[in-house]
């Protein structure tokens, strides 16, 4: 593709050192006016730095785009999401995939607003991430080009990048001189680690990775109880007291951390088809996982209930692959808020030295009968009789069978 | 259905009260010679006084069938549910529904030993096992009569029942006099409680329910490390010492139960179409599905495991609705053993305090490629290149609806 | 169940020989009051004279009820079911499946208007149509009492029913002295046969069975093309001209009956677990099949496309079995009505002897791209290149596969 | 990439003009031996005119592969195939889809016997058949180069190309000066035609693009009956003649064409992203599918059938997609074999003016049980009671999801 070079970029910016040698780049190979758009997803970080950084990179200040993000992404993402148990292959949370498409929204809008014929990110062309921003630039704005630098330059070592930056005033932290021992990404949902010290699966991932939880063996010697209530599916209060979707995730994610809650070490497949290995702390989301289970067990129909975790793994690989803004994700998405309408009540989660387990539930909308399941006596509320129709003719096929089998055997 | 009296009944038959009392009613019943089969699935209790009581009871001992199963309920039946990953309602092992097939098989082989034209079995014309049992038995061997006194008798209440067995000179342990605060099951794979106490699924199960796991709060202050051995899908060694299934599952509650590894607090849905709250431990289980995902990881072609993981709530469906014995299990069995193929190699997992989780895994079957996944430079593994094209042909169809949505908004 | 007996009963009621004995049945039996309903699905029948069967039965005029539901049996049932595509194993078009929610529903409605506390039906207990009665009675009045007299009476052959009608005066047609030589279900949808002479699915249907739709041998020399406008996935128009849901259903039955279109003889599994043979006459619903599968064609995106397909299988199997008024059924449909919003178009099917085939469609809402499609020069819509990438990355893990199979072979 | 120059290239080579063009090209570009491999997959062209074409432009005669592939193409991969009732998009056959694993099964195989380092076929960058070709040979040879020209070079028009061939003496059939006004592609299962004059999917193929079939107006006034029989799942006789599976697909083809059965004019989705138009003519497939359908309707149970037809839409993807060589199909396939054990017996349809149809159907395996299913006294062999248990428990979630709504609503 030798398309004509962009006019003007909107940079998904972090202000690290990388995405701030992509901005010079992108002004040095194109000559193009660069937007930036920094957001604050929960990843732990100020945000004014990145904005002096642009600044002082000759970012004109009406181009310095600075967000919080963070309601948005829990109550339009995560929460939706969590609806459906989403598991990327039977473990994974999702916690980056599921930032992308809100960076990849932002970014199309910015562009529209500004007039930008571009955006750029700074994800590599090994990852998934690229996928995900792309995809989803693609299906909110088609017309605009993408470019992801990883793909293109000649930076290909970590020497040639530190050369670019200081031939062209880059500030250098002293910490980023030497190599990082892996790389990080970090939003409200969790936090990943990957790459170098973690490149071999069989060698155990060394404690200074986790960062977010406490190790389960220094985590407190007395359990803690929690009590988390829900809305038609969401998460809306915490020990009775009602919070905002971001606040929540916040709250769970401090109570999770301290715990040791949520750690996971996965040799996960990657959609570009290769296998990558993972460490991911998503303390509040295993918490909510675990509740949202809770109380779905007594909330929700058993034909509701099997049916979504029938589509729930082509539901998380929709996900984890980069189509959150396709047709498909949110057919099944329509599925699954219509199944959530009475999941409302209140889970009781025990938390203790790195588990999450629910130990009580209860709802006003409870399918649980004890009147049919008591050993007791139930009043007629169940006919123990009706059992012998019910297997006679679920039996009546294999039966057919069999008899079939035998007959030609024979 | 008032079908003629059966002439000879194997009657699935514990040793304990209930299913004495149910021999007894056979025989004045119907009239009709009783054999009895009472089988060692790991449960934890002597055969032998069953054998006693059954003599006590009148049965001649040509009919007494005491068989340890053991090694074939592990190799032929949990061994290759394992291999599927299977979890019902994303969380249950389905330790009591891979039982119920095993014993159906032995009551249906045992009939055509021994001439019987029914067979009968202790389970309540609420729960699953009756139908697991009696689908079982049909698929197996359709002319069978199946008797389950439970739907039957009139023996509805705890003092009837009593008056039964003291009419009938069956002996009641002192213990049975009173009814027990819930009711069990166990076998190799774990031991369920349900009933009673745990009816009301808002109260915390009481500590002593749980059997088979300590406390994880009681459990040891020093994490313990487990390597498993797999090949084909299943284990086959424990820290490097190579032992048969059987002895590899009671070692691993062995060391599960002492980390108080593998409780599930659970409200269910039963196919007989009620709710119901279990409290299960599956210690060994427990290990043996995080190592089984742990080597799937590395040996695990992606295309196979989203496959798998697509269809395994449907195969745990069928285990727990009874359907073991039905083409369909046996369709998807065969799918999932020709994924195992390669799923050959060593997991290393952490148990601490109710926990378990993979923490090394390798293998010379492994599909993960340090080349292709390095940040390092990767010597043209993999050219970045090629992402460009794959993203775009994967965006074109998002990008011709991002455009059709457009133009037919205006 | 010994249940105590119903007072006032809501009895589907056709005015034929067979409701006529049940509705006596039932005022002999339980010497309960009986409401009539009456429904006019487009089965071609007169619905007066059912009203003066009941009169004479006994009924008072305010307990019959006759409706003429074709316009909301076409509207809420069958056309939503159509945006699905949906066949019962491959082939069939649920003609009588998609009917009987709808009376369940006007009974449960009618039993709750009048106070009456049981609905009764005049099917059969080997058939599915007692299960979709039952089911929607049990998922919109689960207090309602459902009298099967079928199951119930000992009228368990022609004699004894005759014997039954003349011994209550009931007035038995000349034509049904003898029995009918099979049996028929019949509505705007759909004309079924099945029983009696062709119970043997070896031998070919006679071809008196057919009523619906003309020999394909007989039809018309000339094919003839008809247009089919669409629009959210439901059909509006034909030839142009508006019409509504019911009208077009009725327009389309006679295009294709005089083309024998919509034939079709099937051997089928029954919910209840017997194999079953009928013969079905679907004109429309064929032509509209094909019709929307055309539209779909250019307006669908590939992703919405193929996971509509996945869940079919399963949406047509809840259908077939009695399941619309569950939630697993509205989850379904809220995801392909999801699909349907851009589904607007007009579709040019040709019907010739027997058979309909799309021959051309077109929309302002397609998706089809002749600039990226075509031979010709496509000035830059696609780059060729882009390919390349594209199917190095989905075949890395192929490779990944293929090196690792013959290292571990050698 | 720039990867060095093949050595040695295997080219699927037809002997027409475009891929004769290929072979000057890859001579003159790379100055590599060329091999090239033609198959009679039955396409109906004469094979040894490619012979001579080939010796013309210099390929050796021990470069010169030839090969008759008819009996595996249909023994190997056509029933493979269709013993899952395989249709993409619900109607395409994948006539064209099937046959690219085996030819790329070929190329691999012959490189690997030649000492090949390439292979090189004539799909352009636009299609499908790039993507089966090349998935293919990197599953079965992943060491191999594969080289598209049509996404290399520079002859992107007609003119360009007919100057090259004319530079380079490859002589051009008089027919071929013009443009062709449709692309075909053809082989024993199917002709399908693209391109040119049925690029606008509003515009209804010309009749002179049909190529196998006649127009279903200009077919035989009377019916023809037709006997298949199977043998676990595969067709082995025609009319009581057991013949070889490349024969019989002939047969069929002959018989089907002569009707004007199998033709399809669809607009479907490739992989690569966009939407395309082809007309299909599947004579013999078609008439296979239905037959194929007729013997499962009485042979195959309940469960296997809707597991298989629930797996069925992601298995004719994954042809479709080129995936033929992929760990999942093979899985699917295992599991679509095991329920073909039983697939035994005989099938009649009729065939008339471009339909098949089923109208008898018969078998020792059948399943089928007139003794369950009659309308007359079945002498106990079904228990009409049994069906209000079965109804009742199926019903008793329904009705506890009701009590539950209808309280909270309140």
């Amino acid at each position: 593709m030798t398309a004509p070079a962009p006019k003007k970029v909107v940079l998904a910016y972090s202000g690290g050192l990388d995405t701030s040698i992509i901005l010079k780049w992108l002004q040095t190979e194109y000559g193009c006016e660069v937007v930036t758009f920094t957001a604050d997803l929960g990843q732990g970080e100020e945000l004014e730095p990145a904005r002096k950084k642009a600044e002082l990179l000759g970012i004109k200040s009406e181009n310095i785009h600075i967000e919080d993000l963070r309601e948005e992404f829990v109550r339009d993402f995560v929460f939706p999401m969590f609806r459906a148990n989403a598991l990327y292959e039977g473990l994974y949370l999702l916690g980056t995939s599921i930032a992308r498409p809100l960076i990849a929204k932002r970014l199309a809008e910015i562009a529209a607003e500004t007039g930008a014929d571009a955006v750029a990110h700074g994800a590599t062309g090994k990852g998934n991430d690229q996928v995900r921003f792309e995809l989803g630039v693609a299906a909110l704005n088609p017309a605009l080009k993408v470019i992801a630098p990883w793909r293109l330059w000649d930076l290909t070592s970590r020497t040639k990048l530190l050369e670019f930056a200081e031939a062209n005033q880059i500030p250098i932290a002293k910490d980023k001189r030497g190599e990082a021992p892996f790389s990080v990404d970090a939003n409200l949902l969790h936090t990943s680690s990957e790459g170098k010290v973690l490149e071999n699966p069989a060698e155990e991932a060394p404690a200074y990775v986790y960062q977010r939880t406490v190790d389960p063996e220094a985590a407190p010697d007395r359990a803690e109880l929690v009590e988390i209530g829900f809305e038609r599916g969401d998460a809306v209060s915490i020990n009775g007291e009602r919070m905002s979707p971001a606040t929540i995730l916040t709250r769970l994610n401090e109570i999770g951390g301290r715990h040791g809650v949520g750690r996971l070490d996965l040799v996960e497949n990657r959609f570009v088809g290769m296998k990558s290995r993972g460490v991911y702390e998503t303390p509040g989301g295993t918490i909510l996982l675990e509740a949202h289970r809770g109380i779905e067990q007594i909330t929700l129909d058993a034909g509701a209930g099997h049916l979504k975790d029938s589509i729930m793994p082509r539901y998380a690989e929709l996900i984890y692959n980069g189509f959150w803004f396709s047709p498909e994700r949110e057919m099944l998405q329509a599925l699954i808020d219509k199944s959530q309408e009475h999941v409302t009540g209140t889970v009781r989660v025990k938390l203790y030295k790195g588990s999450v387990r629910t130990v009580a539930r209860w709802s006003d909308q409870s399918l649980y009968s004890e009147k049919h399941v008591t050993f007791e006596e139930d009043a007629g509320a169940y006919d123990q009789k009706d059992a012998e129709g019910f297997i006679r003719l679920n039996a009546l096929r294999l039966r057919l069978v069999a008899v079939r089998n035998a007959r030609t055997k024979g």
